[in-house]
């Protein structure tokens, strides 16, 4: 913590999803000192998003002392570039299917620097900052939820490539022959298989493919989820376990895969499906013991995020904040 | 360059093969000014070879007018740490069976700094400091010969990760069912595959499972070499050109994968398989553009290596020199 902190010992993050706007104003220990929200789609443009967030934020701002006491901005956003400050054809925001420099338009709107990056960056930047990997300087933070998202730190540093996109682990390939269609047009990535939607086809599948009793029989297979696999987990149901065994083999040999890239200190899971704990962690473990490169062996840690899941997004937007480039 | 380099104008190289160290004094634009070689096997410890070494080197360094011309000194070596600056359990060195603390033992031997890395990391640091790779922030450089080695930059930054052993391409898993057995004792690695052994053993694959002619049957199977491939494509031979496909084929589909992680601007490849030109680099750029993510598509470029082949390990090991702190 330098001494420009300590004078300005805020940072807000904004965390920018499909359905709400959610801003939170965090001190360096990760406490969230005051939030507020908006609703993302209900703009027709991202001009009327960016006055509205505003004005939101002018008040909670106030709260904390005024803008002085703020050092930047960061937010998380779907298709976020850092390089740029853009979102770039973000799917799920009506406002946001060309280039918006919202970046910019922040920074212009509220007087300090923003910059912004994809979730599953914020997220690794989150755990760095207030989180589980807090100190490390390599690390791998992989996302489970709808899809598979990864932020890859190196050298206490976020890789982002020539280009803002790096880190998109969740699009490896696992099955080359045979794999499943993925939601980016390939077959056989690791998020066909692996993300909270990739397990509940897995459940579908084993379902479909054997005659195995099993309590997830009694729903509707298109309505399983992946908390209700977790749960029939729970109560012992062989099935379920199985779903997290499969899973949690392909994320560990994805894992030792990565491990010959970075040679990180730790991977560091978050998202819907680690809720499931040991059931998920558990084979992971095992699938990258078996499967790593010899020199890994025994090195990498398995962590679960520290971060309260509801302001962890907050939480990984701001911490963009501290690390802005003052002009 | 700054003002240090100036008052230094070179680094020293050291190439620690199995069969011959070479030395080289370099100047900042990969010239080598001096050279001299001693054998690497010839003494009973690394305290001898140190010794032999650094008589050797007196000598050129006197050439290029003392040591007080010389900034530093890097080493390319086998199973080389840089963050301990050992050699650690080389296979091919007799001497360096333990772990070996070779960057210390010529600093004190020389009174200059001095660093080491592996072959692999070596050359990425060469491409980056004299090569093709000039001015890049982001890329991979893939070596494929005996092994499949790799060194990867990063925001200008080569990737040692947690242990100093990060950057080990050659050994992700390209085929998880039935692959073949690799050097470090598991299956399926793109080493077996896409090495120069790998190709060979591609070749000895088709031929014993074909009855497709092809020049490579009037040779003894056992001693076909990726540089007879080589030979037999440019003649024409279809079952040549069919090997040189499907090992490119798998190199652009791993290059696919990388591009995951990191997003590089140029994936530079270097070593025996190389010289085969576009018989192997036009099915790595075709696979690539096939199988990678949409987002990546048309962004890399594939280069070759513009270091000239013999010094090139030198001058791989000498950029190591430019960038050790001094004390």
């Amino acid at each position: 913590m330098d001494i420009q902190q300590s004078i300005k010992p805020y940072v807000i993050g904004l965390d920018l999803g499909g359905t709400n706007a959610v801003f939170g104003i965090v001190d360096s220990h990760g406490y969230i000192k005051a939030t507020t929200a908006i609703k993302t789609q209900v703009y027709k443009s991202a001009e009327d998003f960016v006055k509205s967030a505003t004005d939101s934020l002018q008040i909670i701002i106030e709260q904390v002392g005024g803008i002085s006491k703020i050092k930047g901005m960061g937010i998380g956003a779907p298709n976020g570039n850092f390089y740029s400050g853009t979102i770039e054809r973000a799917p799920n925001i009506s406002w946001g299917k060309g280039v918006v420099p919202l970046a910019d338009m922040f920074a212009q709107a509220i007087g300090i620097p923003v910059a912004l990056t994809n979730d599953a960056n914020a997220a690794a930047l989150g755990e760095m900052t207030y989180g589980v990997a807090k100190g490390m300087k390599n690390f791998i933070m992989l996302t489970l939820g709808t899809g598979v998202g990864s932020g890859i730190v190196v050298n206490g540093q976020l890789v982002y490539g020539s280009d803002g996109f790096a880190g998109e682990l969740g699009h490896v390939i696992m099955v080359r022959e045979g794999g499943r269609l993925c939601g980016c047009g390939r077959h056989g990535c690791l998020e066909a298989y692996c993300s909270a939607t990739g397990v509940a086809r897995t459940a579908r599948e084993m379902l479909a493919n054997t005659n195995e009793p099993s309590i997830l029989r009694e729903m509707n297979a298109e309505d399983i989820t992946s908390l209700d696999i977790s749960i029939a987990a729970g109560k012992g149901d062989k099935m379920a376990k199985d779903i997290f065994e499969f899973t949690g083999k392909m994320l560990g040999q994805a894992c030792a895969d990565f491990a010959t890239f970075s040679s990180p200190e730790a991977f560091v899971f978050f998202g819907g499906l680690v809720k499931a704990g040991e059931l998920i962690m558990d084979p992971i473990r095992r699938a990258y013991d078996e499967s790593v490169l010899p020199i890994f062996q025994g090195k990498a840690k398995f962590l679960v995020s520290s971060l309260d899941g509801a302001s962890a997004a907050v939480l990984g937007a701001s911490a963009i904040g501290w690390d802005i480039n003052q002009q």
